[in-house]
């Protein structure tokens, strides 16, 4: 396929990294930001430019990788009504593209990319779309660089997603960087902790994180809850998480 | 070394392979578990008991590797007042073995072990001990199965590590636990979840968790904030957390 990426961040970069491995063109990358567009234009063998006047209107799909509350204006007044326009967020409806194309949608990769990623990461794909056309392209396209991992999913179950997709990645990072801040408090070593991060993380391919939840909280056991606590004392904000997820792992039982 | 082993849970059953590997003679398993006591003996080539007075006393070094409420029950009355004896704790007191020899110590691995493990995991040993005899023995067998992975840690250290311990582990693993139920009440595959759990784990090790956190909170999107609460009113228990993880994240900027 002929792509056009809009956009120069995190997702657009490794987006435009896995179409140009799937084996698809990448005919132009168009950003507000010029510098990051020349520079990921030259790491996928294209052209780029950051006036909207000059979009290349030769392309199969047009491929919106911008933050949730640019979309609207990076689609306005694109002038792209018979071809495929899609956006690449979860929590924003499909509907957003209406006035771009009749042949919209959305490409949402549940994965947190990043443009300094050596590795091509592996996702699913959840597509979106508001007619055949869009569907039919968008569905291919999500093909070829996730192979069998492509669902088609609407506004809600995208919204749904994307709460799960913050439980277990923006907040599991989250827990990860106090207790970074932490151990550096406290004169511990950070990546002591890494072999159990890893292995707390990976386990759950095999068997179900409610089977192997442990801890002083499901054990109930108060005196090594109230020596943590006491030990929390200057670390406020994580006291109250403490107390918290103490009291959640407790009423799961 | 010649070792026994007092517990037949699930730190016993990964420390007793680890140690087996490693090329030292398990001399016997003690557990008031018969029936686990006996299983474990059994994949360690070795013999096993549920009398403390049929305790093998040849041993070089003694390992308590129970539940920490059941340390002081396991220990008392062992008479072993010439031997090593360690346990396994993070937030135990060394001093709970010291009517039990003059030679006691603490041998605490900062992993989660589990049974069902296929694999022998990595992992750091935290050693700590009363006087030198302990200190030898305890570094050395550290160091048979950790590798270069082995530090000193004195009480207060071991239990500021395991405060640590349970956020990026019991935490976390409670967050996938929530997601889990999430998704199967709201017709998602927690499956497809699995790469982004994994990346989120695993580029730590290359990059600050601090420099890589993304999200609603972090970029302060109170639109779709607003739009995920609402989604969750019908699962209060993460609707909390949602609310208190997102001030947390919103308080570090």
């Amino acid at each position: 396929m002929n792509i056009v990426i809009i956009g120069s961040g995190n997702v657009a970069t490794v987006l435009g990294r896995k179409f140009k491995a799937a084996g698809h063109s990448i005919l132009q990358v168009y950003s507000r930001n010029a510098s990051a567009a020349s520079q990921l234009a030259y790491e996928l063998d294209t052209e780029s430019t950051n006036y909207k006047s000059m979009l290349n209107k030769n392309a199969d799909v047009y491929i919106i990788a911008v933050t949730d509350s640019a979309i609207h204006a990076a689609a306005d007044d694109l002038k792209l009504h018979t071809k495929v326009v899609a956006h690449t967020a979860a929590s924003v409806p499909k509907e957003i593209l209406k006035d771009t194309t009749s042949h919209y949608g959305v490409f949402y990769p549940l994965q947190s990319l990043r443009k300094e990623m050596t590795a091509l990461p592996d996702f699913p794909v959840f597509f979106d779309a508001a007619d055949d056309v869009a569907k039919r392209v968008l569905e291919t396209l999500a093909h070829s660089i996730a192979k069998e991992n492509v669902i088609e999913a609407g506004n809600d179950e995208r919204l749904k997603l994307h709460v799960a997709a913050v439980f277990v990645s923006n907040f599991v990072n989250h827990l990860y960087t106090l207790t970074e801040n932490y151990c550096r408090k406290e004169g511990l070593d950070f990546k002591q902790l890494w072999p159990l991060i890893e292995e707390t993380a990976l386990r759950i391919r095999d068997i179900s994180p409610k089977k192997v939840q442990t801890g002083p909280a499901l054990r109930n056991d108060s005196e090594t809850i109230h020596k943590h606590l006491e030990l929390l004392k200057d670390h406020p904000q994580m006291k109250s998480l403490y107390v918290l997820l103490t009291e959640s792992i407790q009423g799961m039982k």
